[in-house]
């Protein structure tokens, strides 16, 4: 008998590695390039936040209809630990993953991509 | 000659299965659960948000010193996507983990941990 599968979305686990230290310190340019490239994937965006790490680094968060968008950046390893989490077709996750790349100027990039139900 | 790894953190993501439908409409139980745990886990709190959807359902996220938690509830279809991603030895995933699902009255919990980094 086959077992009936429930998904509900689709959540990518993105690493930015190599990353442009400067770019990974101040929440104010990472948040308006999280809100750009959900802009530009057709998300809905519904609540955001940003938080400033002392003495650098950010933690940032969208809400979106589709569920959510979130980055944490550690400047002095050049590393971001990024994740995307959509459910319905309507929105390009891919145009997120690949803006975010380029802002933080990775020169590798790391992408899980997990169902997510039962 | 062996790669040196750079761990930065764990990400578990979790699947709630069977959940009450009544706790997973409205954000304001959700949110003082959500806060309740990182407390118990002895996590830092810094900031967080939660959003309502209409006509019930809630995105909720706490950035912690640690890094974040987030839940969407699917109350029509009694699931929850969760997750929990922690740097540091600090605090005890584990602890939102179980109290979360024990809020929710998950009949099933999946967890699976990735380690972040390169």
């Amino acid at each position: 008998m086959e077992e009936k599968q429930n998904i509900f979305g689709c959540h990518y686990i993105v690493e930015y590695i190599g990353c442009d230290t400067e770019k990974l310190k101040w929440s104010a340019p990472v948040e308006e390039a999280l809100l750009e490239s959900a802009r530009l994937s057709q998300a809905t965006i519904k609540q955001h936040a940003v938080h400033q790490y002392e003495p650098n680094g950010v933690s940032g968060f969208i809400f979106i209809a589709e569920s959510h968008v979130s980055v944490h950046t550690w400047p002095e390893s050049q590393y971001v630990a990024f994740d995307v989490l959509t459910c319905g077709e309507k929105m390009d996750s891919q145009v997120i993953i690949d803006y975010m790349r380029d802002f933080f100027k990775a020169s590798k990039t790391n992408v899980q991509k997990i169902l997510r139900g039962f």
